[in-house]
């Protein structure tokens, strides 16, 4: 069976690489996948699976952290002149971008889901000889965005995926949904795919990441843990202005108010259960130096080892604003800007993974478990998956790489494309495989 | 006219004299002036003064800053101990010392009114033989206190005046009224004396201090300005203690809303209307260095060249106060503790003064305003006279003084006691003549 | 004497309108008064005044709150494009655009200087049909600046002036000195013009403001108090970045250095001895949301009743900062940006002011002294006269006028330019009369 | 051989109760274990030990929080008139209380040391008649002092020990050292015992604790890690006075040097290399209420998961202590007053200890390690042994308890301290047994 499923990767391994390449090339930042999503909608549609887009798979009210407006048509319409359908692009309006493709095979069985994330970072990439992408012509058209976090191979891998499991859909049962999901990044979109009730129908669940671990491509993670629960969230005060020579009793002043937030965020007691983390990365505030300020703005997360911690840190930053609001007498309004769950991968699910990554034979160093030590919203669809009483988990598959994620020189060795699909499939095929 | 009454004040001058060393010998703090009052009671009555006490006078809800029952049931316990009726000071439990003396004369005219403090100071008097109290053995025989500002001296100006108005009854008309306030220090007195209604009646009100002035003996400021409105309060803070090591999550931490209101309090907006204060003098809380403090108490006062003015600060340090607490989910609680209001001097007032020192012959610098510079609760009684129609007036009475007020080395040439009672009979005579 | 000056400047009243108009047309803000600097200087060289520019009457050095050079060759090439001397702009590289322009009768007598300012505010002008400015077609035609705090009209009355003063030269002993300052808003240009020595050798010095007070046309005050002494600064907070999941400890958090600032600066005590005020206006802090803030600016001015007050908060606020950064572990640079000194109009000068304004008839309402109430870096000038014996006043002129100053609506009745150069010119030959 | 200890040890049980219960009558809070200390000297002396005290095992200048010298006069002076030897007690001039018995063999082998800790709990004993040490008359004779955390059953284990071993003599080779430790609330004392070398010659450390863990006297932990290493501290803040509403600006504040400092200490960043902690458990500022305040007190922890960390901790918390100061203009002066390393007990101990608490058949539940979750400064002992290449590790005995531990309540079944004698024991003689 594994030796039948290799060949049929290494068959279409230029094909996935293409679409990786094709990816790299037209980068789109969180909720502006536009391209990329009438892409993946034309090839799942192309391999004759079921193809479900906006407002069916993406809640709208529990999108977070969306663009402009104008951020939206400009990008929008960028992507109909790159060649995507009209038609479809206005189905995602207001940045709705996430795809879902299902392949029923007709008999029963349990569904099986697998997630991939398609966003670009904002990050320019570098062009210089050394650079691969700009060296073979592939480097990023959009300037100032860039796929340096690898998603444009995890979309590729979710494409070749759908066509093995398609040309193998005859030996499974069961279903198979492939979710393809905007806005990763500063973990905002899974939480609207989940609300739109995506993994409502999931018995098991399958996540990955390439790289993100030290070591190269030999290297292969069942079951990652040390998923950091966060919520990021922007708070604007609202203050009264006033001359601050002539009436400085006059004002109400939101500089203060957002200045003292900051020191106590920061004074947040630490968890005893574990890790809690808060970080107030931005400060904006007033508008002349004479002038008491009116207006301020915070960017600030918090992020907990549990869901339990981070609900605290939260709850706990979020009387520290409110009080240093009324202590200067101003307004503040406090809106989510992302989030994810804590969690943990499921050992049924890793022992899957082990199987299949010790049948592959693509790598020498396959362990149980793994720490990521950061946040990723893939733990929203984990949480709703398990929370039915369904299996979920997430593997890290290694690559030679030739910089760090999120750097504009990020690059990686084409080759963990074929290893990453060939393990999914396998996983895949021993659990619905029709016996 | 002016010569008669020379007279009149010399003849008793040995027993004003007496009267302020007796009253200096046993010095009794705010609100604990059992002894005091009870001997003003007495001369009061043997001068054929109506005469009015405890609750009569003192409106119980209105008194701040008053000690701990303990310590009352101590000091009038002393003070009884000491000569006073035990009957008089039952009447005062609570520590309603104040007293007020009315003269009648039984003919129509305005009501004159004068207010004299009786309280001392929590001040180790000095004991050595270049202190002139204790080389002639009229040193305060109470530990930890003394009349280090001369209410010694008012006291018994209040009844020199009170025997020789007596003695000029027949020559007047309309009413006099003598007002004998505990707790001056700390300004907690005389709201609560105003409040029970003492000065609902009066048409012209008379007050004044002895020093508090640069130079001596010779120097009389007729209509004394510059009353800092003040407020002075504490603000208890209640959390939750929790094990810093073990469980800092599940604290509620008191020291830090103590600390933060601190530091926000004295940033409250300066005034552009006039001089603004703040002062927090006092921060305690905590109990043990690995336990999360769950209470604090912070000890502060504002102060504001108007009643407006001092009205702002006071509530946005109750806004301050609500916020740190609300920023740290602890509960607080704020109890006033003294307060003045602002004032002025009215021309009238100070008219009639400088008549009278004029006429006196006793001072060779007679200046019509001053400023004080600094809170004093007789503007209480000002605003309720000035606000009902009436006026009112402070006079500054300058004295030769061995060391500065509050000082434990302070005392003063008791010659100014004759030249205070000389001015002010003339005054009120002016004031009340029966023409 | 002032019938005959009347008239000669009733003669050439469109000539100083149109100035006016001209300066309205073209407004310049701080240190780029290129076009209105060249236009004193070819007027006055029509004249036939010494005229000194560039480096001889501006230290380098001493510039504060310059604009970038990218904004200083924008604003140059502008100005030769309407028509300035390119050499002549050459000269005042930098920004250096102070004008002096000097009328020496060759006579003994003394020095009389009068100060004018140039600049414009970064206001955008009101474009309707109510506004006058549009309606006659001289608003402004450069986006975003205009001159609403009516410096056209001062640099327009001291165009008048030279005219009539040059009229009157074989009357006159002594010398008259015309200062033209840049940069007066945000008090950056008169210490640059002080430094380089333009006050060194005045005797007498005028200065004056048209409106700034209520009333209209028929006002004027001979004798302005209530500068307030000013710094205005602002404080670079340089830190270290870290990952605010992955390493939190590894970063040098300038937003809390900042925001500890900013609190505490504003906490500073009051001042006992006269007014004092503190302002952070603006807070500019951090990049990212995850990232621990590496950077961080504060933009804040002190003010004070007395440069000795205002000496004090600037000593406190740098005491602060430096404490703050140290706090945090971070670098803190502080730039002067602008600053004022307080001061007090002699009584000399209001003097001649008072028998000038009589004797011109002009207006109704003739007052001793007014207060300011706010910062005027003519008291650059004035400390400096004082300092070495000399005399300085300053004049504030009624004008009719459409909206308040610094508004977009700004205008005035152009009748006062007339009235101010009357005064002035009175005043001036009154002074220096060669009897 | 098990069987034989067992013995010995139940035919001295009632002496080692014995000892407890003296010890509990007359508990001696840190630094002033007078008594205890002499009559552990006495015990060892008439076993044979040789005995070290005073100056040659404690430190002086490493002492931390020592009490003030009228305490310790007091303390000693009781501990003469309760049967100690005064000579003996002169020789512990300044609290030097510690204690080390030797045992020297003859026989060549390594050096083995346990330790001890003797003081008690600033804790008032609970006086109803369910509280057995009260009901059975050996509670504390000491008003506000009391064995509440079991140090009275550690010292009474310590000389069980001696006696055994003592016993045993010939059947051993190498050294036995005794250290009974003052002063480890607070983490104190350990320090000074270091400091003084007594550890520089040990091969193999024992330590433990009676309970500290959940379950009762069936529970044997062998290898007991999760130490937290802190330091605890106290900043004393300097400023100068200043009349809050005459001369405000006078004043340097330390109360708000404090309050910034206790705010900023607490946002001190998360350390992301493991267990972090910080406590200002007590802030105490200033006088009056009308005074700016002049002094002020911080008492503060640090802890951390590895001694790296909490050394992080502490250094972050100079800074902030030292950049408030700053800030405020105002000196301060950080006291060390207690500390104690992290840890990790040494797999070779816990197998010594396995063996030996299975040898002796008292325990059902054996465990190879457990977490302590809190601070103990035998870890400073474990420190210095581990770096010279020596082995160390700490025993945690289950016990059958009243209440937790530093209740007024507590108690304990003393069928542990034979369990305790017999593990070490046995532990001790298998590693010097001379074969």
């Amino acid at each position: 069976m594994s030796v039948d499923i290799k060949d049929a990767v290494k068959r279409i391994e230029n094909q996935i690489i293409g679409w990786r390449r094709e990816f790299h090339q037209y980068p789109e930042a969180a909720w502006t996948e536009f391209r990329t999503a009438d892409r993946v909608i034309k090839v799942l549609n192309s391999f004759g699976y079921e193809v479900q887009y906006g407002s069916e798979v993406v809640k709208e009210a529990a999108m977070m952290g969306v663009p402009s407006q104008e951020n939206l048509d400009k990008n929008s319409k960028r992507a109909v002149e790159e060649g995507a359908d009209s038609a479809v692009i206005g189905r995602m309006a207001g940045g709705k971008t996430g795809v879902v493709g299902t392949l029923r095979t007709g008999r029963p069985g349990p569904v099986v889901a697998l997630r991939f994330d398609m966003d670009a970072n904002e990050v320019q990439e570098k062009t210089d000889a050394n650079h691969r992408p700009w060296q073979e012509g592939f480097a990023s058209l959009h300037a100032g965005v860039m796929h340096a976090c690898g998603h444009d191979g995890h979309t590729a891998i979710g494409l070749g995926l759908a066509k093995i499991l398609q040309e193998k859909k005859a030996k499974l049962c069961g279903t198979v949904k492939l979710i393809f999901q905007p806005a990763e990044e500063g973990v905002r979109g899974a939480k609207a795919m989940v609300e739109a009730g995506v993994a409502d129908d999931v018995d098991y669940l399958f996540g990955m990441h390439l790289g993100f671990l030290a070591g190269g491509s030999e290297r292969f993670i069942c079951g990652t843990n040390g998923f950091l629960a966060t919520t990021k969230f922007d708070a604007y005060f609202q203050g009264v202005p006033a001359h601050a020579g002539a009436a400085p009793q006059e004002g109400r002043n939101a500089l203060l108010a957002a200045a003292n937030a900051a020191v106590n965020l920061h004074a947040i007691p630490r968890h005893a259960a574990g890790v809690s983390r808060i970080n107030v990365g931005v400060l904006e505030a007033g508008s002349g130096r004479n002038v008491i300020a009116d207006r301020a703005v915070l960017k600030l997360e918090t992020r907990g080892e549990t869901s339990a911690i981070n609900c605290f840190m939260q709850e706990e930053a979020l009387r520290v604003i409110q009080g240093a609001a009324a202590m200067q007498g101003v307004s503040v309004t406090v809106s989510e800007m992302g989030g994810a769950a804590g969690g943990q991968s499921d050992a049924v699910i890793a022992s899957y993974l082990r199987l299949a990554a010790e049948a592959s034979g693509l790598f020498t160093s396959i362990e149980d478990s793994g720490n990521l030590g950061a946040s990723e919203d893939f733990t929203c669809f984990l949480e709703r998956v398990q929370e039915r009483g369904g299996q979920g988990g997430y593997a890290m598959v290694g690559i030679n790489r030739a910089a760090g994620h999120h750097d504009g020189a990020f690059d990686f060795d084409e080759a963990a494309l074929g290893n990453a699909v060939t393990v999914l499939v396998l996983a895949v095929v021993n659990l619905l495989q029709n016996r």
